[in-house]
């Protein structure tokens, strides 16, 4: 049986460079886990002494911390160095992008207009880089704009895990009460480019095996992706879960990846079907 | 019978300015005709002695110019300065926006998209002002859009007569494929303003009598709103054209009028229903 992986799988760019970069610095502490992968944290923790500290009262005065792809309010930040902790910064690049956006738009006197989820820390901190706090909005659906005091010159970013199509809904609403708009297309590919490479593989693939968290929205959206093209699509935590049957009579096994989920546990899964299949 | 006027009908802020402007410079002549309405541009001839020129070739030495709302290009300006005519600007403010922010958009970098009728005056001279012509496009459809040859960053205007909803499509379709855009909603309310106030005023008026050209597409659409809620609605381009017949019968008339009508043959229509009526 052939088995092939997605032509984009797994990790994105910013998540293995954090890893990298948290690889680097043995012994150091990372401030929130750096990605949502038990196994992956306890890698990092056997092999390199990686600590995590969920709050900020957690790091103690001689750690060096590491600040995870999301990025952290700019107080925070702030409070860290305060402390002299020695500070590794793996914030993603196309986080730091809107985070120098919001602050250069909210200082030339924008009105600044987030899409995203509040709660999401990617967004906590990217709205603490607006100087005028009050001047700051972040906003979900078109109809939550209509009653922002918002200026006449509005600058919009968004989260970078977003919907394209969705970022246009609310920059369509925008733009037809406002004098001008600036829109910085914040938006990452990453998700999308595992969903495509899916989908593709999907549809010449009698079997398909994506890899990830059961409870993770984006692992269960690749599956339900391959699904449409490949019956045979199951969903699997690593390589214990397969079941030999699954592979009885088929000839083509596509491998995909949720964006978290290490590239070791994905080898793992390819041994274990080459194995069944001998 | 009730006679009542639309809330806002006929001639727009910046034809009324561009009007008063002539009728303060007795003798000159405008660079294209100031108003598509024969009868307006006779009454300037008649008593202000105001002339029309077609073509640039066709303005003499010591004639005063104004320039008419839509604007003209730049180099053509230029020209007129050189020759040193006396030059009377009545572009409407709302067309010297998108002229200056395509001005200094180009100058700064910006790829400069226009959503408007490559043909059209107001666009001619909106797209002059671009510093870098081969970096300036006007598109009229989201799928134009493909093929230019646009920078990461973009600056966007409309033609002031456009539709918001469309103008919001280029604007999605451009945002999703470029890192900024900053759009500049130079549209115009003033058609619009007309429009719903014929529709609320048919929603009361059991004939509505809307004057205006019959080739003029606003004064047809004005028509065609007006018809949604009132069946008794009549376009005419003036008061000979009533027949008293519509009125049988009717205790409130309304009245709307195109953007090309100036107010006394409005009023001429009024006095001519109010005789009839007798």
């Amino acid at each position: 049986m052939k088995i092939q992986l997605a032509s984009s799988y797994g990790f994105c760019f910013g998540v293995k460079r954090a890893i990298e970069i948290a690889e680097e610095h043995k012994g150091s502490v990372t401030y929130g886990p750096l990605i949502h992968n038990k196994d992956e944290i306890n890698r990092l923790k056997v092999g390199f002494d990686i600590g995590l500290a969920e709050n900020l009262n957690d790091i103690q005065t001689d750690d060096a911390v590491v600040i995870r792809t999301h990025g952290i309010p700019k107080n925070e930040l702030e409070v860290l160095n305060t402390q002299d902790h020695k500070v590794i910064d793996a914030t993603c690049p196309y986080v730091t992008t809107p985070q120098n956006i919001v602050e250069k738009m909210s200082d030339d006197g924008y009105s600044i207009v987030i899409f995203g989820d509040a709660s999401h820390p990617e967004i906590k901190g990217v709205v603490s880089y607006a100087k005028y706090q009050d001047d700051a909005f972040i906003v979900l659906e078109p109809e939550e704009l209509d009653d922002l005091p918002l200026r006449g010159k509005v600058a919009v970013v968004s989260q970078t895990t977003k919907k394209p199509e969705d970022f246009a809904k609310i920059v369509a609403a925008l733009m037809l009460t406002r004098k001008e708009i600036r829109v910085f297309n914040t938006i990452c590919n990453a998700t999308f480019e595992n969903q495509d490479a899916a989908a593709e593989l999907a549809k010449d693939a009698d079997v398909m095996v994506v890899i990830g968290g059961k409870h993770s929205s984006n692992t269960k959206q690749l599956h339900s992706i391959c699904q449409r093209d490949c019956a045979n699509s199951y969903l699997i935590e690593n390589e214990t879960e397969l079941d030999a049957s699954w592979f009885d009579g088929k000839t083509f096994c596509g491998i995909s990846a949720g964006a978290s989920t290490p590239d070791w546990i994905v080898q793992n899964v390819i041994d274990s079907i080459q194995e069944m299949k001998q």
